[in-house]
């Protein structure tokens, strides 16, 4: 039977009692973590959102009642405690804030019992995470996932106070909006009132942002929800959260000036990290030539290098034939990794074989400066010895080789590379490594749709000296667009905006539309722009991404509140469910199709 | 042809050079407001979100080309501008913060050439909704409009930091959720990887927040999005935005003491007004009594008067009928208003007819102490002295009585006291008075359904002193739920959460579910009970009408960037719209019935 807690109120969190307390009375309250009888004493460790607090429980303190009931106690009861903080009887407990002390409870009150929960509340919890998934109501009573709430909400508190003294306004876009054939998949919602209708969730509030900088607001942000419906990977929920924003009469440079410092600002206040300012950046070409990604991890080297030159004449076709197919062969070298079993050299073959690569050919230089190699025997003496020379090897070195049309190389390179500094532990998450990659590829050709396509977005503004570009060779205008990457990943991107008329009508031109195709798709974007367009540019980051990487998670999943699967479902609601057939005749739509059944 | 801004940066916003910057030069930028040519001077209006800022362009300063160019703009051209700060040499305009300065330019930039808009960009605008809400990019330019975004802003700010300091934390809530058969319409989202499954959009995070409670999060609150598919009256919108929050170990006060503080920084930071505290509270039964509202405006008397024992014997068959079938007469007096013209009375009529009543009876009260009366034939000298003793009238007052169930007479009563103060100007929008609203009922009978419902939801927690009527007499069961109300608008409101499941379960049998049947609907949170829960609270502001309020403006359309209009859609971006078959074919639904066809 619950008691009330009428009468009272909770004068501290647990970790709030400290050693200045001690002689005090206090009132705390909580979930009880574990209790044990020792010798006629109770021992309680009261657990809230701030850590544990010991409490003990004697009969000469709080009668026969009050110790009969303390003796019932058992896990994840929820009780209130009236009593006075002493010094640890016992000994101090180092691993604990509140180790020096505890407190001897005169009144108890048990405010919710609690059935055995199905699996322990406790850090690094070892279950299933399906089942935690299924409870997560418990699963967030770990410290760990409590933690990362907790710096997730500091983190946006900490964010928002930044941008809003850097004068940005926080506005409110719409969640019900209009379908749009370009990006990714909408979430659709059917109109009751207008049956056949549908809104769309926003995949970003890319439109309406640039909207408010014809409108005037100048500097606006907002940390909201985006929906894709994308088959999920790892990393991905079919929503997500993004710290937008945008930015009038800038460019490139004042856009990076404020990220940086709402960068360092963050990272320092958050988890006390230095970030040294400014960021270094990149170039899409060289963060593609030097780490065959344009996202690169650069806490470790291992970068890649050319060596078509050196092969282009030798014996070894695979070389030869893709340097003749207009590719070319490069090779990273796994330092100190000769002796790897053949066993995994060919695992790696099979990962490289997931970007397309055919395999990996390898050159392992013995302690004794001798070769072993998938194709010394097709080269010569002096050809290998360039190789290994271009490739810095040392006696102890592994050296791998692809050699392909450039963008499988870099796909298979720049992977195998951070495949490589997983498995030989070389990423330290202690450390923050940030990159401005700069300068990407406008568009890129799609061969599906026998078009350019636009890399970022169709709004997307070239750089100043390719715009002639645009004419003559598409393929390699360059954009005013760029992305922030910290330990390899993507954390945040965007562009300068393209605000004249006859710079957007070129770019959908090459794009292929007609007037009226991007009427059709963009129209009150492109009459907003006849009323007079600021210079403006924005960037957005993916909140979740950048919280778990603050974090030390592996999983977005362990950031998120209420996060779904790789199925989009919600293992805890069940969501999505079917729906009374009535709500769906309001709708006027009829399910058509059910892979269930 | 828009020229570039390569080479200049910003210096200051409009409103923010000021005869401190005199002698010096400064870049600004924004859009024409106006400009002239007044005796080979050519003068601009610059307009930016700071304000105003006078230009003047001679040709002496900026050469022939950059007068030429000058000559060139017009309204809503959006410019660049290098020049020095000067007094200005015309009159002062005492209207603009800027009006003691101009700006003699000597370098002018065309970024953006404009079309004449479609309507003047100003304040207090004449041009109709619908043309604004169409070019809302052009509408959202407008002073007004931009201090009520820029003010929304600020209080989120405002409101966020309050919060955090006192030891709430941010914590997202998903928007693709499960539909629950109880409240108003859901929002569905298909799923694609389900056919024949959906999300719903969530009416409010209320599962989830106490869900939050139960993982320990201790203090919740998060300012986000709500839905609801219902059809919408003039201060609603199928997407609003919530303050919400929750709080572990409380009662009624605390929830209480924390919101009053929050309003008074909100109030006090934002707009400047002091608002005393404590906040006057008063019950359910008393505010309908007095104001026949639940939500009563205190900025005004004119209160109800309960008049049943007067008339009760009386000859007039209207007042005593409704006694006898157990309801009531009451009054309200319109001071001085005795000579309202008939036509006005019989509006005021027909006004309280959209509330249930029949109709009202009126007493006037003329100069020399005779009546003027629809009903004085009736009743006794002593009688009608007796009633207007007891409405306190006085010559020159009006006395208008409704008779009828006591919900009608309040309805119609409470309603016409609101519409008399409207007629009458009585409401001063400088004032702001708040009060809370407490105990109310926890369950209404519903007709319809032949059953009690919730009056706020099925977890609200009855009042200590009630629980024991649960069984005999719930209709009289009064809740810990509490509305705060402000000048007649309520602008939040919540409960403290039933966290015993024995009284949980006797609610669920009082609302004639089985056990089954609640499991159905809230099954994971009846789980999530069975593992300690803390007793616990919450309350939620809808945002758009607090900020109407605060922006005293009449319609929440004025407080929200991209606002939709009463039958849901965007008149900009023509949201819901038709798909593509291939989007609904991958979701598995067809479209069975078009009204508008």
């Amino acid at each position: 039977m619950a008691e009330s807690m009428k009468g009272l109120r909770r004068s501290h969190r647990c970790t709030e009692v400290s050693r200045n307390n001690v002689g005090e009375t206090v009132t705390v309250m909580g979930w009880v973590q574990k209790s044990r009888n020792k010798g006629g004493i109770i021992f309680v460790d009261l657990r809230d959102r701030s850590g544990i607090l010991q409490i003990i429980f004697e009969e000469s303190d709080i009668g026969s009642e009050g110790f009969a009931k303390a003796a019932r106690l058992k896990s994840e009861y929820v009780i209130a405690v009236t009593g006075r903080v002493e010094y640890r009887s016992g000994a101090v407990n180092e691993n604990l804030v509140t180790g020096d002390i505890e407190i001897r409870a005169h009144d108890l009150r048990i405010l919710s019992e609690a059935e055995t929960p199905p699996f322990p509340i406790e850090e690094d919890s070892k279950t299933k995470e399906d089942l935690r998934l299924k409870y997560r109501y418990l699963d967030l009573r770990r410290p760990d996932l409590q933690r990362n709430l907790m710096l997730r909400s500091k983190a946006t508190t900490v964010v928002r106070k930044f941008l809003t003294e850097e004068g940005f306004l926080e506005i409110e876009t719409p969640m019900l909006t209009k379908s749009t054939p370009e990006g990714a998949r909408d979430y659709l919602v059917p109109s009751r009132i207008y049956p056949g209708n549908f809104y769309a969730l926003p995949q970003s509030p890319q439109l309406f942002k640039q909207l408010l900088m014809v409108a005037g607001y100048d500097r606006y942000f907002q940390i909201v929800k985006c929906f894709r419906d994308e088959d999920l990977r790892a990393d991905r929920q079919p929503e997500f959260t993004q710290i937008d924003m945008e930015l009038s009469f800038v460019d490139v440079d004042d856009v990076i000036d404020v990220n940086e410092r709402l960068l360092k600002t963050l990272f320092k206040e958050c988890i006390g990290i230095d970030v040294e300012l400014p960021i270094p950046r990149m170039t899409y070409a060289e963060a593609m030539e030097r780490f065959g990604s344009d996202k690169p991890d650069i806490r470790f080297g291992m970068e890649l290098k050319n060596v078509s030159e050196i092969v282009k004449n030798c014996g070894f076709g695979v070389f030869t034939s893709a340097i003749e197919n207009g590719g070319s062969v490069r090779g990273i070298n796994a330092q100190g990794q000769a002796n790897m079993p053949r066993k995994q050299i060919d695992s790696l073959v099979d990962f490289v074989k997931d970007f397309g690569a055919k395999g990996l050919a390898y050159l392992a230089i013995n302690e004794d400066g001798s070769y072993k190699s998938s194709f010394a025997k097709f080269m010569t003496e002096q050809e290998l010895a360039d190789l290994v020379n271009a490739m810095e090897g040392k006696p102890g070195d592994l050296l791998l080789f692809a050699a392909d049309k450039d963008d499988i190389v870099f796909a298979a390179l720049g992977n195998l590379r951070v495949e490589l500094a997983k498995r030989l532990d070389l990423l330290n998450k202690d450390e923050y490594k940030f990159l401005w990659v700069t300068e990407f590829p406008l568009l890129e050709y799609s061969e599906e749709e026998g078009r350019y396509v636009a890399k970022h977005h169709p709004f997307t503004m070239p750089m100043d000296e390719d715009l002639h570009l645009l004419d003559t060779d598409p393929g390699k205008v360059r954009a005013k667009a760029y992305d922030i990457v910290l330990n390899g990943t993507e954390i945040g991107g965007g562009s300068v905006r393209i605000y004249q008329s006859e710079v957007q009508e070129k770019m959908f031109e090459v794009l292929g539309f007609t007037k009226e195709d991007a009427y059709n798709r963009f129209g009150f974007l492109l009459n907003a722009f006849k009323y007079g367009v600021p210079p403006h540019a924005g960037l957005a980051y993916g909140l979740d991404r950048l919280i778990m990487l603050m974090a030390k998670e592996d999983s977005i999943r362990d950031v998120i509140a209420f996060p779904k699967v790789k199925d989009a479902s919600c293992p805890m609601t069940e969501a999505p469910s079917t729906v009374d057939d009535k709500q769906l005749a309001e709708l006027g739509i009829a399910v058509v199709a059910n892979k269930e059944e």
